[in-house]
């Protein structure tokens, strides 16, 4: 395959296509991985991972875990299968997420728990949770194995902060922060991390590559956020307003909620506990987010993180590798307009 | 503590007090281990994980661990971390399952789930079972880690398949061992073998101890599946008729329907199915399961494995670790009547 090198600023919008390029190759191998270590006797097992894993999704956390790897410029092929385990790691977490929330839709299709049920939905999460940890045996590394087995501990435990806050409109904007941190950024962190550690390019490589992860990763889950309330089904693969409705106390409504008039904060209390949900009170949700700048001012914030993400990896040198992933940074955060 | 030594095979009913007693000094090395390792700075965590960890359980099977590294004489204490993390992946498949089966009590306590909601069932699970990982990451043992990460996928395995196979009274004895085999043996044969290689035993003694924490599993399910047709709440620590009510097709339930007339099987069949819910329903099942000698069948199937985990060891120097763990299996089966 011919390298294609993109130039960065140019008038195009940003997109993921040169890191989709960059990885292709061995995006298939990883592919591969997944669909033969997702197989079971039991058939119900391939049929619900296959519903979510070969469904679509845009394998964000293994394309970033190649991705890192080129930029260090590791030969081996040890990361296919560390990338197959954090995509794993990934489809468990959604799993279980889509039971907690009671999801209806998850990447555009209908949610995995309301077809097989959530009984199955657990159970098949907890399944491929091991089958990722039984990938990472099999490379044998145990720096790696440490590394994933925290950020899963972590990312367990943003989950459940993010039960203890939900319909909690006193939630600051330092809790969500520490929520998406561990919830979605510590694997992103993960994710980038390993290739350092294959490549075994040292603890400053290391370093670089999980503030990346980290820093793109809370970037992304706060422009998902600002998208609930600006987005429809068709681009989200989710309904707008979900988090509206579900009470979750995102970074939106922290600030219009902090920032509006003593009727406005009582509007957002109700709302957040369930007593505002109809289409009415999310257009007047979005009216009051607009009115405040909320939506914006997250962006800007996820702006900041980006930024910080692009720096972290400043001192690599130039190529395309390089370029992917600070265009990767730069289409998460426009992805919002 | 002075060693106590008990005779087999005497006049008193077989009991888990020469266990208990051999493996005292320790458990309290394993349960600092697990209060510790079960804390995180959200408080819903421990908060949850203490309501079923600390609110009992027999702690069999990081009793095994302790009680197969005595018979090795291993001297170590690597072991009491490993067997904190046999418990929490036992507590977190426990979790899941309260869910997945939607169950009202646990251990005699209302369970879990229903006191704390099943998102936070599900989530705490996940904590736990990345916290297991950790723990295994800590001792730095490749084969463990794949021991036991093998293990869990197994056990998720086996839940999936229980759950296809429930309400199927077509089930043969074949899938139900096939299952149990899979959902609870396995990690009875991980927490014994684990003992194995910590101690450095070699191969022989780990498929010894791994054949005998098997063969105990499937004896202590069949008990179990037996117990939840004669017991009560009080001496199960959960409802009778618990399995008859979810359409779990056991093997008390298999052996009475395939030597049952017509009439009698489709009684079994619609009972499976979720249409003979009612005291006398379940009256009515328990007479069939007697005239079919079924009970006290799975109980002779039990004493047959019981019997294969007590050879397993039979090579082993006699002593108190090892008339520890034959009577752990005598108590096993005994524990029906």
């Amino acid at each position: 395959m011919t390298a294609t090198i993109h130039q960065i600023g140019g008038h195009r919008a940003p997109s993921l296509d040169p890191i989709l390029k960059l990885v292709a190759p061995e995006m298939n191998k990883v592919n591969a991985v997944i669909l033969d270590r997702m197989q079971s006797e039991i058939p119900l097992i391939p049929e619900l991972a296959g519903h979510l894993i070969a469904g679509g999704g845009k394998r964000m956390r293994p394309m970033l875990t190649l991705a890192c790897a080129r930029l260090l410029d590791y030969p081996g092929e040890r990361h296919h299968k560390l990338a197959a385990a954090v995509e794993f790691i990934h489809t468990a977490t959604l799993l279980h997420d889509d039971v907690v929330d009671g999801s209806d839709m998850r990447r555009g299709k209908t949610a995995a728990n309301l077809i097989f049920g959530n009984p199955a939905a657990v159970l098949v999460g907890d399944f491929l949770f091991s089958r990722s940890f039984e990938l990472m045996v099999e490379d044998g590394s145990l720096k790696v194995l440490k590394i994933l087995s925290h950020a899963s501990a972590v990312i367990a435990e943003g989950e459940v902060n993010q039960l203890t806050a939900q319909r909690q409109i006193t939630t600051t904007e330092e809790k969500y922060l520490d929520i998406i941190g561990s919830k979605t950024a510590a694997l992103f962190a993960a994710a980038c991390k390993i290739a350092a550690v294959v490549a075994e390019s040292g603890e400053a490589q290391e370093m670089a590559l999980d503030a990346y992860g980290r820093n793109l990763g809370i970037a992304f889950q706060l422009v998902d956020d600002a998208i609930d309330y600006v987005s429809d089904g068709a681009t989200m693969g989710k309904d707008i307003g979900d988090d509206f409705r579900d009470g979750k106390v995102t970074l939106p409504v922290i600030l219009a909620h902090s920032r509006g008039s003593a009727e406005e904060q009582k509007f957002w209390h109700d709302a957040m506990l369930g007593n505002r949900v109809s289409d009415e009170d999310l257009l007047h949700a979005t009216t009051l987010l607009r009115a405040h700048d909320a939506i914006d001012d997250t962006i800007e914030r996820a702006r900041h993180y980006g930024q910080r993400a692009i720096d972290s990896i400043a001192h690599f040198p130039g190529g395309e590798a390089k370029a992917a992933l600070v265009e990767a940074v730069e289409f998460a955060i426009a992805r919002a307009y």
